[in-house]
This record gives C-alpha cells, sequence and structure tokens, in this order.
C-alpha cells in the first residue's frame, strides 16, 4: 500500500512532539518534512530523546515547496501561521490539518476580535470543516482543509452535544467549568508555566473571556440549531491543574424536572456514542479519571443529576495532547484519507 | 500572663499535626496534652520529624479526667468520636472545638442520613455556635461548644456571602464547582490516595452527594433568610487537585441584569470584608492562586462578571489545612478566650 | 499464526496492570486468564479504566488446572508466592517468568536471609535463567523457569556491565545511589506512599540494606568473575523520588588513570550494547532523562568521566515497571517463544 | 529596640521573595529598600500576592545613594552584580550578605574559571567571611561582608564536617551526589525548568562539572587542613527532582575499616552540632526526608554505615531556599548584628 506523504510545520512545541508520536508508529504515513525555522538542521530526536529509535528525521526550513510535495501538512504552529501557507497548499492540492485556530471560527469578525489579528484568507475560513468527526465525519471525509478543534472545546461540546440533540436543556445558563493540564499552555520559556509557579497551586485564568469561548458557542449554537448566535448562554471557566496531560470538563445545565430519568439520559448517551471508536460513556455512577486517557485518544463521559434534582452534571475527560489536539488530528486525518479510523490510535493509557 | 490550657483528641491525622504546627508557636498556648490510642507512648516528634525542637509532648491515651483539667480541647477526631466525650466536658467547663462534623448541621434527622450514624447528644448540636467568625464572631465569644466548618463549606460560604447579605443572586440555580488537594482525604492508608493514583489526574468525586453539601446549604439558607430549607438550589461538585494543599471554590450564579455593575458588587466585598483579617479581596480582574494561602490562614477572593453578561462568578482560595480546618480552628480559640485575633496566625504563606 | 497462551498469577498491583498494557496489544499472545484472590469476579476493566476497550476478561481464583493450560504464566505476585506453584506447572510444561524475586539468588541461604522466609523448591533456583537478555539471551532461548530482574538491578547491572567486561574498575569501592518513583513501591495501602507523604519530598531508604543488593551483588561477581562472593564492594543507596514511573541509577567508580580516555570509555559502552534493541547508549557528554524512557522498554545510558579525573560516573535510567518488570518480562517472552524480541514492545515514550 | 534598616537588591527571584517572607517576621528588622530594575514602580505584593498583609513596599531602581543609608545591604542578585556595588557600600560602612557567588571562592583564578567573568573586586574576596556559621560564627560576628554558602555546599560541608574534624575519612575518593528540587534553578523564563518539562522525571545534571563543586573542594580542603588544594579526592553530582524545595546530599566515604563503629561516629555528629540551632542530628538508622525542613532553616542529617561496611553513608537535608539561601543569611545577619540567632527563623516546618 501506498503510505500517505506527511509534512508537519511547527514540530518543536508539544502539540508537536505529540503529533511524532502518534506518527511514528502509524502504519500508513511516511513523515517526509518536518519544519521549524529555530531548530532547522536539528535532528528531531535531538531535542526530543523519547524518539530516539523511531525518528530519523531532522528540522527543517520551512518551504511551500517542499510542502507541496505532500499529500497532507499538520500545522502544528502558533495562530496565525497557517492561515498565510494555506491557500497555496490547497490549490496545490494538499490537505492541510491546521491544530491551531486559524479556520476554527467561522464569523471572521469574531474571531478578529478575539485573536487580535486580521485574516489572510477569509475565503477558506468558509470552506474549511470543523474537524470534530463525531459531528462532521461525512464532511471531513471531503474535506480539503480541516479545523482540528481545540481542547476545551472538544471535551465540551462532546459531554453537552447528547443533551442538545435531544433538546433537554434550558439554555440559558450553562456553565463548562473547565480543568486542564499545564501543557495546554505550551512549550514557550514562561515564568507562569515553570515548575516552581504551577505545581503545588490551582487556580482559574482568563475568566473575563478566554478564546476557546466563542469556539465553543459556535458550536452549541450550530447543536441548538439557534436563530442567531448567543441564545445559548454558556458561561466558561478554565482552570490550571499542577499536572502535564488531561482535561476534565465539568458541565452544568437544568432540565425540565421530572421530564426524563437520569437512567434514560444515561442510555440517550450511550446511544448516541456506541459506534464512536473514541468516546466511551462510562456507566452511572462513574467518576472520570483524566489519567485513564493519558496518552490515548478517548474522550471518556460521565452523566449525573445530583441529588436527584433538575440539574444535569457531566464530566468529560481527554487527554488535552491527544482527543485535544494531535490524537484527533490523526483522527482526522484517518478520515480523510479513508483510512481505518483507529489507525495509529489504538493506544492503551498509561497506568500509573 | 496565664496561657490557655490546650488538649487535642486525635492528633495523628493532617488536621491534627496541622494545629500542632500552629499551636507550637502561639504566645497564649500551653499544650498540656494530646491523646492518640494508636500511638500512646510515642512522642509526636517521632512521628512528625517537622516538630523536632518545636514540641517536646508525647500521645497519650484519650482520657476524660486528663482532659478536664484543660481550658479547651479540640477534636481532631473522624466524625461521631467528639460527640461522645463533649457533653462530659461541657460539663466540666471545658471549652470545645470540633474539627471534625459532629456539630455542625443542626437538623439531626438529615446529620443522621448524611453521617450514617445516631447521633449521640442532640442537644448540644443545638447549643454549638457554628465557628465561621466571619459571620458568627460575636456568638463564638460566647460559646463553649465551636463547631469548625468543613474545608469547602469555608470557602463556598465566604465567597457566596456578600451576594447574598446584598440580595443580588437568583437563588434557584447556583453552581459550586470546589477543587481540593489530596491531604483533605486524609492520613489514612488507602489506594485512591496514594500518589501513583492521583499524581498526574484529576476527577470529580461524589458527584451525586457530598456531606458538605447539607452544611453549606444550611449556611447559604441562613444567609438568605430563606423560609425552608431547599429555597436556595445548589448543585456542589468537588474533585480532587494533584497536590496537597489548597481549595478553590468557584462559584456561579445569575444577577439581575444591569442591575448592578462589577465595579458595584466588588465595592460591596471589600467592604463587607476590610476588617475581616483572614479574608482578602483581590483587585478587579485577579485569579487567586492557592499557593498564596499555602500554610496560611487566609481565604482571598474574586469577583468576575464574564463578558459583562448577568452571570457572577467568584474565585475563593484557602488552604483546606489551615482556613479549612487547624487555622480557623485556632481563629475561634483566640475570639473565645479573647486573644487577639490574629495571635499565633500571623504566617506568610509558604511561596514558591 | 498460532498465539501463545498466556496467563497471570496476581493482576492487581502495577507490575500486572502494565503487563496487562503490553500484552493487550502484543500480537502473538492471547490472554487466557488473570487470577487475583481479591477481585475475582471483576472485569479487569473495572479496576484498570485504561483497559476499557482493550480487554474483555476478569479475574479469577487462582487455580493451577487452568493455568497448566497456558503454554506461559507470568507471576506478578508478591514474593513467595510463585516458588508454591512453580513446580506444578513446570512439571506440566509450562513456561513461567516470575516478576518477583522467588528464583533470582542462586545462593537459597542469601535468599532465605533477605526475603525472610524457607524457600519452597530450591531445585528450581537451580534451573532458573536469571532473565537479563542483554546477558543471558542463549540461556532465556532454552529456559522453562525464568527470573525476571528487578528494578534497581536492571539498571545498575546494565549500566556497569561494560565496565567490568573490559576490566577497567578497581572493584573495592563502587556506589550505586539510585533513585525511583513512587511506583516502584506497589499499590498497597500504605501511609508511606499517600501523595501527602511522598509528593513534594525526597528521601533516602533502606541504606542498612534493601533486597536488591544481593541481587546486584551476585550480578556483579559474576561480571567480574569473582573467585567468592563479595570480591566487589558495592554500596547501593535507594531513593525514593515524588514521580510515578522512572528510575535512575547513578554509578560511581575509579578506573586507573590515563590508562583509558573518556572516548574510549564511551566506544566500548557503544560497541557492547549497539545491537542491542533496548539499551540506548547516548552521546558523550548526555544527562538522560527518565521520562525519555516512560511508558517504554528503553534502558538509556550515559558515561562521564568528571574533570577529566580516575572517576566514572555513568548515569542508567528506565522505566520501572517496564524495564525494569512487565516490559523485560515480554522481552523474556519474545525471546523464549522465539518472536521478534521487540514484538509488542515498539513504545514509544510518553512526553511530556 | 532600634531595628536594623535592611536593603535587598534584587528582589524578584525565589532566594529574594523567600528573604521577604522570612524579614516580613523579622522582630529586628526595618525593611527599607527593594530594588529591582525590571519591576521598579511595582508594588511587592502584586508579584508576590503571599506577601499582601505582610509588606507594604514597592520595588525600586538600584541606587547606591539610598543603600547606603541601611546598616546592611542583602543581595539576591545574579552572579557578577554584588562585586560591582559592594566596595561602595563597605567604605560607606554597610554591612552587605552576597547571596550568589561572588565572594565565595577565595582563589580568584578559580572563580573567574568557573564563572567566565573578571573579577571586579579581588581585595574584598579576601576580606570576606564565608557565612557558614557552624564553622565560621566567630568571624561571622565581626564580618563586613558575608559570602553566603551555595545551597549543595552548605548540605555537603555540614554532612562531611564531623567526619574530617576527627580525620576518619580515607580522602581519595569522596562522593556527593545531590539531589535539588527545581526551586534552586532560579525563577528565569526557561524551557528547561517548566513542569511539563522536570514534572515526572528526574536527571543528573552538569556531571563534567558544577560551579559549586570549587566551593565544596575549597571547604573540605580546609576541614582537611590540606596542604594543597586537591588533596580531597571528591566527586559531585547534582540531580534536578521533579519538586519545589530541598535538597538531599548522599554523602560517600570510606574509614579505616574497625577503627571506629557506627555508634561512635554517631556521637561524634550528636557532640559536633549539640549547641547547633539549626543542625539537627537524628537518631541512628533514621532516613531525613526534605519535607522535615520544608520552610525552615534546619539541616537534618543521619549518618550509616550500610552492612556494617568501611563505608559511610551520610544522608543531610535543607531547603535549599532557606538554610540553602534565605535562611542562613538571615541567620549570618543574626550573627552579625549580635541577635539571636534563631531571631526571625522559628519555622514549623509545613508537612504535609
Amino acid at each position: 500500500m501506498t503510505k500517505i506523504k506527511v509534512g508537519i510545520v511547527g514540530g518543536t512545541g508539544y502539540t508537536g512532539v505529540e503529533l511524532l508520536r502518534l506518527l511514528a508508529n502509524h502504519p500508513n504515513v511516511e513523515l517526509q518534512v518536518i519544519t521549524s525555522r529555530s531548530e532547522s538542521g536539528l535532528p528531531v530526536k535531538d531535542l526530543f530523546p523519547n524518539l530516539r529509535d523511531h525518528l530519523n528525521i531532522q528540522f527543517s526550513e520551512p518551504n511551500v515547496l517542499t510542502l507541496k510535495n505532500c499529500d497532507l501538512v499538520f500545522f502544528a504552529t502558533p495562530n496565525g501561521i497557517a492561515m498565510k501557507m494555506v491557500p497555496e497548499l490547497i490549490e496545490a492540492g494538499v490537505k492541510v490539518i491546521d491544530l491551531a485556530a486559524d479556520f476554527r471560527i467561522k464569523d471572521i469578525k469574531i474571531w478578529e476580535q478575539w485573536y487580535g489579528m486580521e485574516h489572510a484568507c477569509p475565503d477558506y475560513v468558509e470552506q474549511a470543516v470543523y474537524g470534530l468527526p463525531e459531528v462532521n465525519r461525512a464532511a471531513i471525509k471531503q474535506a480539503s482543509l480541516i479545523a482540528n478543534p481545540g481542547c476545551y472545546p472538544t471535551a465540551v461540546q462532546l459531554g453537552f452535544l447528547p443533551l442538545f440533540e435531544n433538546k433537554l436543556l434550558k439554555t440559558d445558563f450553562l456553565v463548562a467549568d473547565c480543568k486542564s493540564g499545564v501543557s495546554g499552555a505550551g512549550r514557550g520559556a514562561n515564568v507562569g508555566t515553570l515548575l516552581c509557579e504551577t505545581s503545588e497551586s490551582f487556580k482559574a485564568y482568563a475568566v473575563p473571556g478566554h478564546r476557546h469561548l466563542p469556539e465553543i458557542s459556535q458550536g452549541l449554537d450550530l447543536f441548538n440549531g439557534s436563530a442567531q448566535s448567543g441564545d445559548v448562554d454558556l458561561t466558561f471557566v478554565p482552570h490550571l491543574v499542577p499536572m502535564i496531560r488531561g482535561i476534565q470538563a465539568t458541565l452544568y445545565g437544568k432540565i425540565d424536572s421530572k421530564a426524563i430519568s437520569l437512567a434514560e439520559i444515561q442510555a440517550l448517551y450511550e446511544e448516541k456514542y456506541i459506534n464512536e471508536p473514541f468516546v466511551d460513556v462510562l456507566p452511572t455512577g462513574s467518576h472520570p479519571e483524566t489519567r485513564t486517557v493519558k496518552g490515548s485518544n478517548m474522550c471518556r463521559i460521565a452523566v449525573h443529576q445530583p441529588q436527584g434534582s433538575d440539574t444535569i452534571v457531566v464530566l468529560s475527560v481527554i487527554d488535552n495532547l491527544v482527543k485535544g489536539a494531535a490524537g484527533q488530528a490523526v483522527q482526522n486525518m484517518n478520515i480523510a484519507f479513508d483510512l481505518d479510523e483507529k489507525a495509529g490510535l489504538n493506544l492503551v493509557p498509561l497506568m500509573p
């Protein structure tokens, strides 16, 4: 079988090295090029010794000509980089999966407001497919340009989806209280993410507004069939957990009291996700731990109705670097290239 | 000045050793007796080497006769122990501060239902004062029996209090999403709190119902002047954070839109707590970190109104072993014995 | 191809669940039975949710009759269990790999002294092969009974081996200063391994004597061709590191000054291990991090000669649960059953 | 009583904030000025919220004129800063304690070689007193300029001292295998000390040579009464532990076999340190944990003779930011200003 020729732009961050880990053992992929302006010339294994014996490639200068020889290019770059190179690649017939946020938000004005820059190719935003397979699998199959979802948006949307599809929620007051390991903040040299600043501590951040809010809201509005943005009133608060990997979203909403039992809601979740390879609905009463998905592409979900009230609490956990980034990107690749959706992703989480 | 003669029942857990740390340097206290059935005869410093050079006392068998010679007895025991010894001590004129839950809930039926045992002295529950100084300082001054609040209830009630006092909240949907370090689970030998089970992971627990829920609800009903229990609809979800110390409560509620600005709410918080020695209202826009209260009796609070909506988010952090347990107990002692409320509690948090 | 029918005795500890993780994806293995007295009847995935979607088997009572139907039985039990069942299994033609210490020490008196019990089958100790493939590969190929090495002994012996083989060391003063993550202490409910007792702290333990000392000494004496035990004078001090996985051995010894350069020693190490699939000699000047082997069967080694002196410092890192336990056991299985030695072990370490 | 007027140059690093924590509650100190070029004008409590309610001062531009009004100036700056300002301050009659390395090494050539710069005031190196109170208390009392020891050198020298003083060691092969929490690497923004790079991992670093080696060697040579530098052959290997605070030094050396028993050595240690307020010799057989000194100025030491051999193993633990930096600086201040040596340092370690 011919392998997919793959390029990665920006491979020195945590999503980059995670992508490398997943692709190194992927049976259908041949990694052709990995670019990094700062590390050009350096063997990947010198920067990431975990890849010794697994990858024999070196970082090179980003170069559209080289990238055009690929079947697929992943962008594991900061926001605002992919949008400058994507048009040329797409025109050349290369598929693109952007792990950053350049193509996630359909409303260009909202995107520009939250990301603080002008969008370089608004037309491509329109044609981009939001790469949440559980929602957009058919479109992903046909897509040239895939906007890989953010980490929080993945955990939150998968957690809320069955409630919206079954129109169970009062949408005037939803809460997504989310917690992420520190790897979500990236591999940049910042005082704020030093071990001595984040270990043995916990905090909320970006309470006034986080860039993942408009992405989540766009998704929930779609689930809700909202006439206009804002019909779903979501409060989203992210927190920093003193650990490397993992996201937990704790979701709160009201349903019409007595209208439906927890057992029925549980059944709706199980039914919704029964054929999904990477969503696992836990038995009633469960409390998923982020470590049960560490290193894997799985999202585990549990549904609760505390004290038999009309409040529903959904617990949704993912590995932010896998289902929240690189793993979901590989899943999207598998779908877009008609491979087994689980190819290269049959990973057993590391425990303990 | 004569020192207060103090006894501690049950000093081998984390609240016990924390109490010892605080009392070892307290200028007005003479520690007379510390009991432990399992460690009787052992010098305290052999179990807790951090106390070498600070405490020269050994564990002894619990004995009411010896305890009666104290002016004050702290119970740092599991639930259900204090209630068996308290009547005799109180009758003997000894003041008691119970760090466990025996005297926190006024409604005996609710207590018995949540704690799964019959209460041994319901009459004493009635006379017990709930030891949250910011609410009950005057009563604590006169109290013989003080029910020291739980850790989550302290963080949640201090966070919500000004909103209730000013009747700003819609009480039909409040959320307290709380996160605690592992020390909250105690020093017992359990697989669930091993480093290998809790480190590098995050989870919710007890979502169907946690014993601190009725304690918090009782407090909020009081703040609300509720005609009957249950008028305040609170959903409380605790989570386990991979760290030793610290609690963060993230509180959510709706206010009447446009009725009041964030600046005005901020002012109400500052005004409420301006004279409180152990509540610190942070400037608008702040995100308190639990490490900024590590080892200290401080509660730090920040108020947010994300996106200018009608949702209020309050962030409240404490050290669960200090303001959430031993520190608040010492604060209550200081009040009850007419000492400087900050005596022995002028602790600078350890950072980093 | 027919698969190897495998049984595991004692699958509820950390080496057990790690064995399950590795075998779940092993192409040549069919897991037939996994026993646990305490968890009999429980689906494995209920105890270890990371194995949901990967293993559909439940714990059963240990039963020699059932185990006899296996081609191979792993013992992931406490010391002293395997020796009671091994003779019957071996007689029945079942191969056995014991991950505990029952068959590691050839001198029965020494074993009984360190392990505090009488050995149940000394004859089998004699025929057992010490399963360090880099030393005993040929014997492992033929073995019926394999004594899987301890975690510290693996890291220490692989680190020292080329120095001994080339007779470079003065053997009258060797130091192995070793550091292990907490998972090495097992999944038992002990106060000493609670997160709150081990996190944010570091300590040496068992300095007067640790059970891995006689195992290491036996190995070094063999490497040394010692006439009698004790010719090699090794001081071994283990330490506990506040992390889950990983061992680092820092090894110290004197060579004859000026006799050989660091570059020559480096070359000897590279030559020794060039064909070893699971030993990776790092470039001169390297400092291996335990995280670069997390979840993998690799041992990474670096050699130093500080300040150009006659002291050699060897740094050797492994994942204690993989190359130090379950991974090495699978490697031994692969060798003993004539499979690709890397089958099921082509794992990319998780980083970060 | 008049208070000592104190200035701090460079207060934004971890030794700076630790100094602030200690001085904030010191009964004999008035903090007059704290400088920081980068944070000039910022209230200290805005950078370090743990100091809210404890310190009401703001960072200012470094200015010799202002500093000259102090009785004492601490330098908590990077290496090479203090030496430029010290002469002017000393001439003005201000005492100086340098927490960096500018005045620790008497041999200027060695200092310049290890620190990679020319020394600005070699004359002052000569008059500087090395501030290890257990060795130099009398000289510290008279000193104008105190070179506060490094963190590793403190733990190592205190651990070896009684062995040297009693001439028990063979000095031709000593090992100091040292382990430090990440705060030792400072508060700079470096990828290498991010939580995601250091947590859940362990490594040696600087094996070819670390700046603390010449400092330790200078001390051991003095203890040894060496005719010339290098008579004591020490191998020093530092390691990074995934925790915030704490150093453990594990020290190895040979004594003349049978010449002296462990009990006798234990007695020598106890005798040596019996009157030292900040060195605690643990009972025979102990394994000190770094957490037992967390936040305190204590050094705890245990002595072992594994297997009754002629090897001595000394375990020495300190909090690198306290006895290894700011606490020892305060201890030196107390001595130099004739205060109670424990003033401001009567701190109970935080446990858990």
